[in-house]
């Protein structure tokens, strides 16, 4: 299996001034291909550091990628010095040069000398066009190893790796991984996990249970020389688990409750209106979050007052006095206020104190009440998250909302 | 200077599956420390690997970091390979290892033998206590060099950082360097460079310019012996720094615009309410996500279709007619109805294509009008991102009603 290392070039990341993402969008598509990545540095914009980085990458590994440090600046010195410990030149790319003169005088900026440094490629190596800017990648084979230079910023850096360096290094590739994610919604981590108890020890495809906040899911990996037959491995892995965990399942390699909620409500063509207190919006932000939402959704209200409770979604007063703005019952009312104020189909909502720190009726921070009203049907879920942690409550009850429309649309109309 | 190396450790990072965001954190708070940092390295969960990181980074630096690896089960390796190559040997500590026993008893859980591996520790090195997980992070200092491991999630590493670590190399700052921000939104970073074009020139502090989704800021950085020193050369350039941009800045050190805004309707005792379409309920989000919000928001509205903002607002149906939902007409209603419907003293909306793709009406994404009523008081504003992304033209102009809010009360109730 070849090797990759990842350098990262630039002050900027040593100071902690900026977060290194490329590293993790590398090895993941490293991964994928089957190249093992074993070791990663940063290091700042000083010739000495970056050439022994270097020098001491390419002996321990196939393959090295460094990114940042190809702008025209004096203190960009990584094409430079990872060439010269390579053994390359550099020359001027007339097109690479035409291109940057082009970009400065389309923008009617008169083109500082020294951004023309950004033209100069090794000799004998290989350009990777920049979509998005100004400076070009560069790769170079020697002896069987393999030197790959990138620009920092991600947006460039991305799609010069999809599109140029994959290619590139398509004969190191020892295998083709793919991942698929089952997600799921109202089950703990440790429960899904002990329900696929068995298939956790699978080699190929191998399960893994990972949590986020307020969901828990399983990635199903295989490996195989096509991406096609890892699929294939995949398959009946994911329906075995799709089958043991029923309905918590609520999508296969979708990005968020919301996307799932959408999806459905537009394929059973309903519509749903949101009332929200303690979330403030959340859930309408995050159903409107979708492109096309507007086909489901069309009206929402935030009733963060009690008087706006009564008022506008006609909530009644005995039923805040007797049960207090966060209960069962307040959700109840509230879910059926919006929906016959909206005339949609559902109505959904929250209530609940998001926290920090109790509030006057004395109850505790992560106590939320969630009602979903339509035709015949009334549902109320009551959740304690138990953490006194504001945004993390108000992102869970939001979700929660999310997947009682999940639930009920899923099941044509049913619970 | 003091210079430190962090070794980020575990085979999840090299894999991509997790960001190595500790990298960055500690990396700040050495150099607020003016402690150098000039080299980071990751690296698996294998033995000879981190037993020759941990050996090179002892011998370039005076400061090694490692976080990760301190778990319990078998491929939980930093303790025993980093204090064997720093030369000290592991011992249980009674006062963990009780600890860790108590954690288990008191979830009623029979501990697993192996947890008690985190009750190892250092003999003659500092134990640093956990407050948020069962690994203790421990340091050890020899021959003018010094170790120190800590546990991998955030939550973990970092209140331990800032309690125990601080402290225990302290001997090694050769300052404090503070940074304040001040942060704008209505002028473009170039623009706001420009005004401040000769403060970009000075040492210390220093004043960087930086960007982020439609707003700019300027950092403004000093390094002194104590951060009262660093502070006091900070403040006359903040002063002038804010007397030039005028009410372009809204805070200083604040982290976002709406906690500016919240935390101004409260001084000035003024409440709000929002009407948003294109936005879908992100201003009021964003408006409670501040805490104790209730005491200036109590309603708002989403009208994301056209009957709604009618039939709620009491848009007139002839201006839809005739300008279309996304005009300032219909802004100008949208507000002066939620202001109506409220009773708030600010009535704010949004309305606007957020994209993707533009609409039936044929305009644009990223065309927005937002409109501000008051008593007494018609305010509206065109925004045209020119950009087809509708995360950043939702966020954008959500920013922007709730700057519009903060410039009116800023002013005493005044535009």
């Amino acid at each position: 299996m070849a090797v990759c290392e990842i350098l990262s070039v630039g002050t900027e990341i040593l100071l902690g001034d900026i977060l290194d993402t490329n590293s993790r969008f590398l090895s993941r598509k490293l991964a994928e291909m089957g190249i093992s990545v074993l070791h990663r540095a940063a290091v700042g914009d000083n010739h000495e550091r970056l050439a022994e980085a270097v020098s001491t990458a390419l002996d321990r590994s196939d393959i090295v990628i460094a990114t940042g440090g190809l702008g025209p600046t004096p203190d960009d010195i990584t094409a430079e010095v990872c060439c010269r410990v390579f053994g390359f030149s550099l020359e001027e790319n007339k097109e690479v040069a035409d291109k940057i003169r082009g970009y400065f005088s389309r923008r009617g900026i008169e083109m500082p000398l020294n951004n023309l440094k950004q033209a100069l490629v090794p000799a004998g190596g290989t350009v990777f066009e920049n979509r998005n800017g100004t400076a070009p990648g560069m790769g170079m084979k020697k002896d069987g190893k393999c030197l790959i230079l990138m620009p920092g910023p991600p947006f460039e850096m991305q799609p010069m790796f999809e599109e140029s360096v994959v290619p590139f290094i398509e004969e190191y590739r020892s295998c083709t991984i793919v991942s698929h994610e089952v997600r799921t919604m109202g089950i703990g981590e440790s429960a899904m996990a002990e329900i696929c108890s068995d298939l956790l020890e699978s080699a190929n495809p191998t399960v893994a249970p990972y949590c986020k906040p307020g969901e828990a899911l399983l990635r199903v990996t295989a490996k195989a020389e096509t991406a096609e037959k890892a699929d294939e491995l995949c398959a009946p892995v994911i329906e075995e688990i799709r089958s043991r965990l029923g309905n918590v399942v609520y999508g296969v390699d979708v990005s968020c409750i919301e996307e799932a909620a959408v999806a459905l409500l537009k394929e059973k063509n309903l519509t749903v209106a949101t009332a929200e207190s303690c979330t403030g919006g959340y859930v309408a932000k995050r159903i409107t979050d979708i492109p096309g939402a507007s086909s489901v959704f069309k009206h929402g209200v935030i009733t963060y007052a009690n008087e706006v409770k009564e008022k506008v979604l006609g909530v009644k007063h005995s039923t805040l006095e007797k049960f207090g703005a966060v209960s069962e019952e307040t959700a109840l009312e509230m879910a059926a206020g919006i929906r016959r104020i909206s005339g949609a189909d559902i109505g959904i909502s929250v209530t609940g104190f998001a926290g920090p720190d109790s509030d006057e009726e004395g109850k505790a921070p992560g106590l939320i009440y969630i009602a979903l009203d339509a035709e015949g049907v009334r549902l109320a879920e009551k959740t304690e998250t138990g953490r006194n942690d504001r945004e993390y409550n108000r992102y869970v009850s939001a979700s929660r909302a999310l997947n009682l429309i999940r639930k009920y649309t899923e099941g044509g109309g049913r619970p």
